[in-house]
């Protein structure tokens, strides 16, 4: 790569079942001048999302082929006609896929980074990102998680199931119960992540291992999956208990349909509540996340939680990796190693 | 029926689906004498609900066999011992589906009733009775209807159904939407229950004729029904739309699992809220209910949407035609007639 080219990755066809790298195109074109009100940035950390899964499909607003793709980036100002914008300003944007871009502060979700010393990069697309945001938003507001109460979080070692278990343990959450793909997830779980109990989906239905992880059941459920989860999940909840229903990464391949839990009527003997979680809808929440995690991040207390992939090339290999469920937390590609 | 003879409904068998006047007899048996801390009722009214479908089933809390019954009711003080009762006072109280029975102030559910000069006594087992409280629960605080949204029932023309639209029409909703299973009833709607529009569930897929009579998409949803009803309703609802979940009276017979929506992941795509309605979670509005809904009572801007069976000895057909949809509003049984 010479410092004059800038690279990006294209769509270059839908996928029919789960993504391969052969919908996917490196192109290359030279580092664009900023216009006036535009600001040239060099992307230092990507975001690959499991909705970016959704976006693949194309449809409104999803990915067009052969063209520019959007995801969360960090990146930093390398020249600037954008009187908001400064050589030098390290900013997140929706960019992403790419080495540079033009940005306009305000458009599009461009923002200046709030650069909190002691904070390293990778947290500004994880717990301070997209995935911290939803998580907090779906625990602090559709949750409405209280002080003693027991969670449980499906897909809890990915990007927004980490999130969410940092995020409960402080806010006070008496349990905390999360689902995983494999042993080596449930160990680092129970481990590092300071779940109090952890079980890998494949050993048996999810209601079952629910109601021995939880024998007195479950007050609230981040829901990452659908399907079967969100059946064991109304199972095991009580009265009065609160789905945040984030995401259902298991049926983003093949039939898009999660099949609808049988026991859904459970949702009236029980006054259940279940919602959706839009992280669009949350963005006002920003800086009362930075404000509630920062000190925590800064003391270590806790980590970022990523799984980081070096070097711009490897973007689809991270896409798709994360899609397998290659990574523990967040999955980032990392630009400048 | 001798005065001194009291009388009761028994279930003596289980259905297997459709109940039938099988499954009951009717007991007679001397009215009792009040012992000390009870008050002798001589019952005026009884109602018969859908969720004594479900008792009916047995189970924790169901029906037991040759037995007295559930049902709310309201009754007049013939005899007392309990130092809060005088003779005449009129209560509401829950030993329903018999012609006499001993109750005690606080027990059970046994209030003195608020007399309020001007409204029917039907009015105290519809409107201001259970099956209001819980359509005023629905709108004002599980979907927190707003002023100028719009709204779709089903089950309309039954006794929540038609408390919801009368409620909803006074906290100013915009268009009241309903379903119903006949002709007449979708008449009645329109007619005299003012809806803005109704259609019949059988004259096609309840998504197709929801769309035709909200064409802009309604924004709360108070479901008595579930099933493809729920689905049509999701299908419709804008984004922060909200769904009271009362009940599934469609599936009380047979399955006892109403067929999930396929579509309930939208949930998530357009932030929708679904939440389970138990009108024992809201015995503290009835207060605010009466203060809401008496002096339109009064004035006779709403009318107290009732089917009124006379006789102690109709109150299984009352309860099997209620079953049936004979009813338009709440369906009640008059001892006094």
């Amino acid at each position: 790569m010479t410092p004059n080219t800038a690279h990006a990755v294209h769509q270059i066809a839908r996928p029919t079942d789960f993504p391969t790298a052969a919908e996917f195109a490196f192109a290359s074109f030279p580092v664009p001048e900023p216009v006036p009100g535009t600001a040239l940035v060099e992307n230092l950390l990507l975001s690959v999302d499991p909705y970016h899964r959704g976006l693949m499909d194309g449809g409104e607003g999803g990915f067009e082929l052969n063209a520019p793709l959007e995801g969360r980036s960090v990146g930093r100002v390398i020249a600037s006609r954008d009187p908001g914008l400064a050589e030098g300003d390290l900013v997140f944007h929706r960019e992403g896929w790419r080495t540079h871009a033009l940005v306009t502060l305000g458009a599009a979700g461009t923002r200046r980074l709030r650069v909190h010393e002691g904070v390293p990069l990778e947290a500004y697309l994880s717990l301070l990102g997209g995935t911290g945001l939803t998580a907090y938003a779906a625990l602090t507001r559709t949750a409405d998680l209280q002080e003693g109460e027991d969670l449980f979080v499906s897909a809890a070692a990915g990007g927004v199931g980490t999130a969410a278990g940092r995020i409960a343990r402080l806010l006070g959450a008496r349990r905390i119960i999360g689902s995983a793909g494999s042993a080596a997830k449930v160990r680092h779980l129970t481990g590092r992540l300071g779940f109090d109990a952890a079980f890998d989906y494949h050993d048996g239905p999810v209601g079952e291992q629910l109601a021995q992880a939880a024998p007195d059941g479950i007050d609230v459920y981040v829901d990452n999956v659908g399907g079967g989860h969100l059946e064991g999940a109304i199972e095991a909840l009580r009265e009065y208990g609160r789905i945040a229903w984030v995401g259902a990464i298991s049926t983003y391949n093949g039939d898009r349909s999660p099949a609808a839990p049988r026991n859904l009527f459970e949702v009236v003997h029980k006054s259940l509540r279940l919602e959706g979680v839009l992280v669009r809808h949350h963005t006002h929440l920003q800086e009362e996340l930075e404000e509630f995690l920062v000190p925590h991040l800064r003391s270590g207390r806790i980590g970022t939680d990523t799984t980081v992939v070096r070097g711009f090339d490897r973007t689809v290999d991270a896409f798709l990796g994360m899609l397998h469920g290659d990574n523990v937390g967040k999955m980032l590609v990392r630009l400048d190693g």
